[in-house]
């Protein structure tokens, strides 16, 4: 039993190490790769796919997990070797389905499909890039497949990101969601001329100083994490100790900061899982809707609220005293709240972002279900848009183009940032019931106890458990999309009840 | 036979693959991770190795290889299927001897070596170093081992870097050439103080674009390449297309426009391989020698000749007023060729170089035979840089700890630098009898046709032939060190007879 354990975890670590090599070569075709590298990119990271898929499937790990099946049935379902088995089973079961030269195919078209996309989005060409788009999802269709029969196809890929979670589990929750937020938007959307100064000009230097000194108090320490540029800002587990986030400056908005507090929620995740799951698939989190729930947390339940405004306010001002030198902290805190009708998902407010998930997600499944053809996207994505959030999109930079997900495969990714946001507040709900000077602390600027208790409650369990069980331990309950609109509700009825 | 021939060269491109994967991350080491990285770092090139190695071995290779050698030899030798199959079986044979827990050991071990070096040399504390060079050193042992017998064990490692060249062979060059180059030092050595322009001031700025240009200007495309910074610069192939060069930047001296052309040189010969090679164990140049022999030749025979100052100086005096604004063409070029007994290798005159590499050539020796320990390494350094060059070594940054070779365990690989600058001269003067207006090319900053020379006859070939054979095709006979002492003997001639 004793070498049997010790085998399956020497092979799923090299597993574990070869995914984060792949993670690298990701990492670095965003960052760093010089454009006429995609095409060696792409047959490196075909290759390593081969590898890890058939050492994923490899016969061998099926029998050592029928040997110590038996074992793990005897543990506490909460220790360690028992996760361990049950997070080995399921994706071993998972990859068996797949063959490795689709797996490879997918993971080498990416590199491709990711420049093009990068290309037709700066000239707002979507034409550019629909022939990539076209083979990655008849790729995303063929993977379906192996999962048939299915109840819905999008459920195949939704289990990616959020295992045990149906797709019609999702359409429940957002048809709660959409009214409520629509209505919200439409009771306290502010004019497009309104709040101008956050038009800046916020020249670029101060903005990377802020970001970088958000992620310090935040928890992060720089001997474990990096922050560079990017197209799409990102985070990636290269290691536990080795953290990426990357991030974007534009002189005419100050979103980097929103970015930066955004993707350190996600890295502060990873680099949080308990040393004993290193090198094993129970490190990190491996429920997307848990990590967004991190990313958003720190973005939006801390970073747009009132304490943290008076805390880093003045800071900001100082910074930027030609945008900001007579807007009061108050104008301030509601502008970056106020809900606002604009085209980018990763610049909207936290009211109306819903809706632009809900968006995607709709043309996915119908772009999966072939009800909808790529041909026919710009112009779907286009009326869906005027019907959602009541704007004309003039060109598909602004539109259908603006997230790099479909371009790198991520299909089924994106409702688990709205299933995310609603946890973000269930989970804030419950650490400042559990730390009740939380918000005075954020106010002095420390994020120390929130981050401790983050990290011991959620951060450290890493993927032992499934989502579902995992919600349930730490917030006492399922997902709920409840406490989310509510404090919605109180937020903007505060600020427009508050004084300019 | 076809189906074997396409069989080997998937599994061969594969293993180039992974080859190239392990680059990137040896690359981003040096370049991007962060210090505590550094644990999972080593992991991953450990797993890295141990498939590369495994797959390098398999009995699968040898069984095709087998039976290709009949069909091989059917082929002119020059035939790229000859030439594949020749460098396949050489791989094959030499990887069987390794036993693949070894080779991943290796691969592991120099993560944590090179960082306790970097810190090591910061403070100029031997003593941090000595017990990751001690497990270096012994793994280098034991890999000597798996090749016994030998004739002498430095052989075994030198093989590596310069196929079919001894270390005798070595020993008979540098004997012709140590007691020429400490006669031409004694001769024209410079005197401590003298050329004190060249310590500065230089802004970094200016360095970094004068860097970039000249990159340009030689014939690398940003398209393809990148520049970073890192502590000891390096050039790394990932791919045929993506070519990353590394350097550094001080305000006190100018030696990162030197350091620029050398790297480039590495960059333009992995560059060059001919398309067809791609993904194959042919493609870049595998043998060390002939690869220093392009980063010297960009960046002493090009870029310390006169002609090459003529074009280039105006623009360096006008970036660096403060330092050179006084200072004559004739003066600044004697100052960059003139002998002067220094500390540092990399920063070294052109004519007191092959001292500096003696020296570890010597020293190396003696380590891997077990006649120096690594604890007295720093006495023996400083006893026999004394008696070679002429200085007392103040401390160990300036002495034994200035190179990353050992920590990377390179061992072996020295004696290839001062056998490229040797190459360096031979085939620059077969370039110039074949183009004999490149030197007026070069002073109007033209250097198209000498990189397009270079290109056809030595980059393009990639590893088709062994070392030799490509140095008897380029220069039409074998190293000869006479043509390199002719030509620092007329330099030096020159620029003493020259008023200053």
């Amino acid at each position: 039993m004793e070498s049997s354990l010790v085998e399956l975890k020497r092979r799923l670590a090299e597993i574990d190490d070869l995914q984060r090599t792949q993670l690298l070569l990701a990492w670095d075709t965003e960052v760093w790769m010089p454009p006429a590298g995609e095409r060696s990119r792409g047959a490196h990271l075909a290759t390593l796919e081969t590898i890890v898929h058939d050492r994923q499937i490899d016969d061998r790990i099926g029998e050592l997990l029928d040997g110590l099946e038996p074992y793990a049935s005897t543990l506490p379902r909460d220790a360690d070797d028992a996760c361990l088995v049950r997070a080995a089973r399921r994706s071993w079961e998972k990859n068996r389905r797949i063959p490795t030269d689709l797996a490879a195919e997918i993971a080498g078209a990416q590199v491709e499909s990711y420049q093009t996309w990068v290309k037709a989005r700066e000239e707002a060409q979507f034409a550019d890039f629909r022939p990539s788009l076209e083979r990655v999802l008849e790729l995303q269709r063929r993977l379906i497949e192996c999962f048939a029969p299915y109840d819905d196809p999008y459920d195949v890929l939704l289990d990616d990101y959020e295992e045990g979670t149906k797709t019609e589990d999702v359409r429940v929750i957002f048809a709660a969601l959409q009214p409520e937020i629509t209505a919200l938007v439409a009771e306290h959307a502010g004019e497009a001329d309104q709040d101008d100064f956050l038009r800046g000009p916020f020249a670029i230097p101060p903005q990377e100083a802020l970001s970088r000194e958000l992620i310090e108090r935040f928890g992060a320490s720089w001997d474990a994490f990096r922050l560079d540029l990017t197209v799409h800002p990102f985070a990636a587990a290269v290691g536990l100790r080795d953290i990426r986030l990357t991030t974007r400056y534009d002189e005419d908005d100050l979103n980097s900061l929103f970015t930066a507090m955004h993707e350190c929620g996600h890295g502060l995740y990873e680099r949080g899982s308990a040393a004993s799951l290193e090198r094993t698939p129970l490190q990190g989190c491996s429920s997307s809707s848990l990590h967004e729930s991190q990313s958003r947390l720190w973005e939006n339940v801390v970073g747009r609220s009132l304490p943290f405004w008076r805390w880093l306010y003045p800071r900001v001002q100082t910074a930027f005293p030609e945008a900001l030198a007579d807007v009061s902290l108050e104008r301030f805190h509601r502008a970056v709240n106020r809900p606002r009708r604009g085209f980018i998902r990763v610049d909207a407010d936290e009211t109306s972002y819903g809706l632009h998930v809900i968006l995607r997600f709709e043309l996915e499944q119908e772009l999966l279900a072939g009800r909808l053809a790529v041909k026919d996207l710009p112009e779907a994505w286009n009326a869906r848009f005027a019907e959602l959030i009541g704007l004309d999109v003039p060109n598909d930079t602004l539109g259908v183009l603006q997230d790099s997900h479909w371009a790198s495969g991520l299909f089924g990714y994106f409702p688990t940032y709205l299933l995310g946001t609603v946890l973000s507040v269930q989970i804030w709900e419950t650490a400042r019931a559990a730390l009740p000077d939380v918000e005075e602390q954020i106010e002095r600027g420390e994020f120390g106890d929130l981050h401790e208790w983050l990290r011991e409650n959620l951060y450290a369990l890493g993927s032992r458990f499934t989502p579902a069980e995992t919600i349930e331990r730490v917030v006492g309950g399922p997902i709920d999309p409840q406490p989310y609109l509510r404090y919605l509700r109180q937020k903007l009825n505060a600020l427009s009840g508050s004084s300019v």
